[in-house]
């Protein structure tokens, strides 16, 4: 029952977008949090596909790309004031999400070559950094969302993988101008949670004091004059983030 | 009479664009030079217009949108296999080209509101740093081609005074961590021309050794075993950029 309610809402998404949508581009993003020692991604899967694939979008034809970006990662994760960051915009003609559209069309007996959705779509692709504790997990309805650690991420939907795989390199690249981390942790933190970000991003390990020396170099971070005690464990120096310092940087790259 | 050509030719565009133009996308350009120890853009105007405006093209339905920048750029500079660096996707719904266009709709007579330029377009905005003097102008036929210092830009067509703002403040970010001056500078020079450009950008006088010390460091840059000397100038050491470095840096950021 359920299943056929949904299929009728596509249908109807389908038949009617073409006067609601933006036609020929989407939003796709790459949503990392940390738990675990792991940088993940939050991946989504609706009932009717039997792929993973990266939560999506489409853009109304009066809204503003970022604010759809938004309405997507609100829509899925129910969090609003999010920092998007625009990392790269995909626009190959044999992107195959033509092709996936093209069986979905023919899946729901809508077949037809000039449908809407039938054609190549650029997509913007937005990244986020969320805290992982923050994120209500939805398991019910119609669609289901999970994180994966980067290592672990199933062949996905249309050209997805690629895309998450352009937005580590494009992190990778700036990770000495971005605040890696920020969103990623709570508040207070011991570097060594900073650092485990840092690793799984790079994929390598780094050295402990320098690590720190070129951290607090950025004025991103800042120590604290505070110490966390866990029994059974070595005492920790908590660090922050300058809220300030990051919003801003923030701004500027994208 | 070339007015009148160049008028039967935009309407021509304008009535068949529909099947040829991948509907609401556009690529802007924003091309830097360096001469007379100032920052450059290539600016672009077409007799019909009265504003200036950055390099501008639409995307073919069966063309990459890398592909239609590389196109725009060849057709506007003749300059081929230029290194394009995609670096913000515009998508405001304020954006005042949808006026602009219906005003030019207006004035040749075709009003439509459903006309498909009538629309939001979001822009993907490129940029390039091509050598000044490779650069052909242009300044017959229906349209003209001129440099303009960074300082001395005219209010432009739509928002594009906006978009060039964008890119400055995009690579001003990521100064440390792509090869500014790369493909801006003939194959070995003084460093003082690479500091000249890294000025310009910032817009502040820099420190001659600490940035010789941090360029070399960046490993874009080697000097090379060679002094120009010049009647009744100091003789300077020659620079050179690294290609394979510059090329794998760009490749990984865009």
């Amino acid at each position: 029952m359920e299943l056929i309610m949904e299929k009728e809402k596509i249908i109807d998404r389908l038949m009617n977008g073409e006067a609601v949508y933006q036609q020929g581009i989407s939003i796709d993003c790459v949503i990392f949090g940390f738990h675990d020692r792991m940088l993940k991604v939050l991946l989504n899967k609706f009932n009717v596909s039997d792929k993973w694939m990266l939560p999506v979008g489409l853009i109304m034809k009066d809204e503003d790309i970022d604010a759809a970006a938004c309405r997507v990662l609100k829509k899925k994760t129910g969090l609003d004031s999010i920092y998007l960051y625009q990392f790269h915009a995909f626009g190959s003609t044999v992107r195959p999400n033509l092709k996936e559209h093209r069986d979905i069309l023919l899946k729901l007996g809508l077949r037809d070559e000039n449908h809407w959705i039938a054609q190549r779509f650029v997509s913007i692709g937005y990244c986020a950094f969320l805290e992982y504790s923050k994120v209500r997990i939805r398991t019910d309805g119609d669609e289901e969302l999970r994180w994966f650690g980067i290592d672990e991420i199933p062949p996905l939907y249309s050209d997805h993988n690629g895309i998450i795989e352009k937005a580590l390199s494009v992190i990778r690249t700036q990770i000495r101008i971005i605040p890696i981390g920020y969103k990623l942790l709570p508040e207070k933190f011991p570097l060594s949670e900073l650092r485990n970000i840092y690793e799984a991003i790079l994929g390598r390990e780094l050295d402990r004091r320098n690590f720190q020396r070129k951290i607090l170099s950025t004025e991103y971070v800042r120590k604290l004059d505070e110490i966390y005690r866990k029994p059974g464990q070595k005492p920790a120096v908590m660090f922050s983030f300058v809220r300030e310092k990051c919003e801003e940087a923030l701004k500027k790259i994208t």
